[in-house]
C-alpha cells in the first residue's frame, strides 16, 4: 500500500478538501502512473453531489487522467516506466460478456469498474484521479501518443471518447450533417472531432454567444436554439445529432430535425425521464439513442486520430486549490472548455 | 366520374352507414379497381372517431385493398385489366423530394396522399377501400402474386408492409433474436415475417391467451408481460423489438430487453408522450425508433417474400353489414387477427 495526497468531497454539500488515500500495491499486471493533469468533468460534480445515487464518501473523484508511467508490474507487456498514458471512466470490466469479448466493455453486462466510486475486485472502493498517483490494470491504460500536449489529453479520456464513438460508430464523414446539441467541454469535442472526420457540422447552443468559438473549433453552421425559427429552418436536415445536454431538452423538437433514417444520440445524461412522441419518430424512420464513452480499443484509436489530426481539448489549467471554485463555474456554463487540475500542485 | 357504393362515417360519433360517393374518371395514369376486400385496420377506427385529428366527414376510410383491375388508362404500362392488384395506405406523394426519389415515398417529405382523408392532387377528399371501386394512379397500385389469396392479401397491404419494412430495415434475419409485442393485426404479422426471415422470435403479450396461436404462427417463445419477471428473465436479450402495441407501454422496461445496438422499433401509434430514460439508452447503446409502412418498391418487395414464403393474414371475413359490431370486436382485441370486409355483399 502507499499513501497519497488527493483532494476528496467528504460529503454530498461540504466543499472538496485535501486528504490522502491508499493506492494498492502494483500488481504482475498493473501500472502505477504518476499523474499530471486531472480533467473536470460535469460527471465529477453530480456524483460528489450525490445527484446520480449514492457515493462512498469520501470520495475521490476525477475520470480524465493523463500521468508517466512510474513503475510496471512483472507482468506488464504495454507499458513501460516513463510512458506517456491515461486512464478514462473505467479500470476494469467483467472481461467475459459478450460485449466485453466484442472490444465494448463500457457495456460491461456485469457492469464495469468506474474509475471512482466503484467496488473494486479487492472489494476496496475505487478513487478517481483528482490524486497524485494511481495504480490501474495495464488493460486500462492508455498511450497518449507524443503530438497531444498532456493538458490538452486529459480530457479527451472523458469528454473526448464520450463524442468520438458515437461519431464513428453512427458515421460521421463526408457528406454527412452533424448537429452538436450544447458547446461545453463534449461538445466542443464533438465539433472538434465531427469536422476532422469530414462532416458538415452544425451547432445548436441556447443562444450566438459563443458563435466565434464554435467556427474556430471547426462548425460550419452555428444557430441559437432560443430562437424558434432555428427549429423550422434545418426542419429534416442532420443525419446525426448529438446531444450532449445533461439538462431536459425537447426531444420532439431536435428529434424533427433528423433527415430519413437519421440519429439523435444523448451523451448528455439528465435523470429524469424525457417525453417523446412515436410520431416524431415515424417522420423518416427517425432513431433516437444513448451512447456512454467507448471501449477501450475505440479509445485508443480516439487518441491516435487525434494526434494524427492534431486535436486536443481546449482547457483552463487550474491548480488543485481552486477545484471548488472551479466546480461553482462548471455549472455556470463558465469554462472553455475544459478545466483541468495541475496534479503536482497536490504534492 | 362514377357513383359507387360504400360505407362511410357520417360523424365521429355515429355508426358506418351505406351511402355512395363519386370516383374520378381514369385519367391516362390511372387504374380503375374493383375491389374484391378490404381489410379493418385499427388506424380507421382512430380515423373516422376523430382520434387523430380533424376528419372530412363523410369519410370511407380502409387502406389495405385487393381486387381486381377493371380499367386502364391510356398511358398505363404497369397493369392491364384483370389484374389481381392492391393498394395500401398512400395513394399518391409529390414524387420530387430526396425521400420519394429514394424510394421511400411513405417518407414524402411534402406528405404522401393518404388513402383515405387526404386532399388529393385535384383538391377533393380521398376516400378509402370501403367502397366498391376506387381509381388510382398506378404507380400506386401493387401486385398480387398468385399465390397469396386474395382476402388474406389485404391485410398485407397495411399490416404486412408496416411490419415488413422495420424487419428488413434492421436486418431481422439468421441469428437475429426478434420480439414482437402485443399479438395483434400487425403483431400476427411480424411474427409470420420475422420467422419466414428466419430470425429467432419471441412474442411479448399481455398474458399467454394467445400463446399456442404465436407458436402456430412462427414464434419461438412467448412470455407474459403482465409478469414481472418476464423483464428479468429477457434483459439484454433482443436485438430488435417490434412494438406493434398503440397503447402507452413503460419504454425503459421494454428497453431494457436490448441487447448491444439493439433497436426498438414502434409501430404502434399512441398519440400520447412516451416517457423515456437516457441512462436506459446508455445501456448496450440502444436505440427508439419509429417505422411507418413502407415505400411502394419495398410494399412489392414484401408481397413478392410473402407469396414465396405463403404467408398471408390470418382474416375474419365479414359482410359490408357487419363493420360497425367488427370495430367493437377490434376494440376489444376480439379477432384473429384481422377483418376483411367481403366488399362485393356492398353492389
Amino acid at each position: 500500500m502507499r499513501t497519497v495526497n488527493a483532494i476528496a468531497a467528504p460529503s454530498a454539500t461540504e466543499p472538496l478538501a485535501p486528504t490522502t488515500i491508499e493506492r494498492r500495491d502494483v500488481g504482475p499486471k498493473d501500472v502505477l502512473i504518476e499523474i499530471r493533469y486531472a480533467g473536470i468533468c460535469h460527471s465529477d460534480i453530480h456524483t460528489v453531489r450525490g445527484e446520480w445515487g449514492p457515493v462512498p464518501y469520501p470520495l475521490v473523484v476525477g475520470h480524465e487522467i493523463v500521468g508517466v508511467v512510474a513503475e510496471v508490474g512483472a507482468e506488464v507487456t504495454r507499458h513501460a516506466v516513463g510512458d506517456r498514458v491515461g486512464v478514462g471512466c473505467m479500470v476494469n470490466s467483467c472481461r467475459e460478456c459478450d460485449n466485453c469479448r466484442a472490444g465494448e466493455e463500457q457495456y460491461c453486462l456485469n457492469g464495469n469498474t468506474g474509475t471512482y466510486a466503484a467496488t473494486d475486485r479487492d472489494g476496496t472502493v475505487t478513487q478517481g484521479g483528482y490524486s497524485t498517483h494511481v495504480v490501474v490494470d495495464e488493460d486500462f491504460v492508455l498511450r497518449v501518443p507524443e503530438a497531444i500536449p498532456y493538458e490538452g489529453a486529459a480530457p479527451l479520456l472523458c469528454a473526448g471518447i464520450t463524442t468520438y464513438s458515437p461519431l464513428a460508430h453512427w458515421g460521421a464523414g463526408p457528406g454527412k450533417k452533424v448537429a452538436v446539441v450544447g458547446l461545453g467541454g463534449l461538445g466542443h469535442m464533438a465539433v472538434k472531432i465531427a469536422h476532422a472526420m469530414g462532416a458538415e457540422v452544425t451547432v445548436l447552443s441556447q443562444t450566438l454567444s459563443k458563435k466565434d468559438d464554435g467556427l474556430r473549433l471547426g462548425a460550419d453552421h452555428y444557430y441559437a436554439t432560443g430562437d424558434p425559427a432555428t427549429f423550422e429552418v434545418l426542419e429534416n436536415r442532420f443525419d446525426l445529432i448529438v446531444n450532449t445536454v445533461s439538462a431536459v431538452v425537447d426531444l420532439d423538437a431536435y428529434l424533427s430535425l433528423l433527415t430519413l433514417d437519421g440519429t439523435m444520440v444523448n451523451v448528455g445524461a439528465p435523470p429524469e425521464a424525457l417525453p417523446v412522441h412515436v410520431f416524431t419518430l415515424f417522420g423518416n424512420r427517425r432513431s433516437l439513442a444513448g451512447s456512454s464513452i467507448g471501449g477501450i480499443r475505440e479509445t485508443q484509436e480516439m487518441l491516435d486520430f487525434c494526434a494524427e489530426h492534431g486535436l486536443a481539448a481546449d482547457v483552463e489549467v487550474i491548480g488543485a486549490d481552486a477545484v471548488n471554485e472551479a466546480y461553482e463555474r462548471v455549472l455556470r456554463s463558465d469554462v472553455r472548455y475544459r478545466f483541468v487540475i495541475d496534479v503536482p500542485t497536490l504534492a
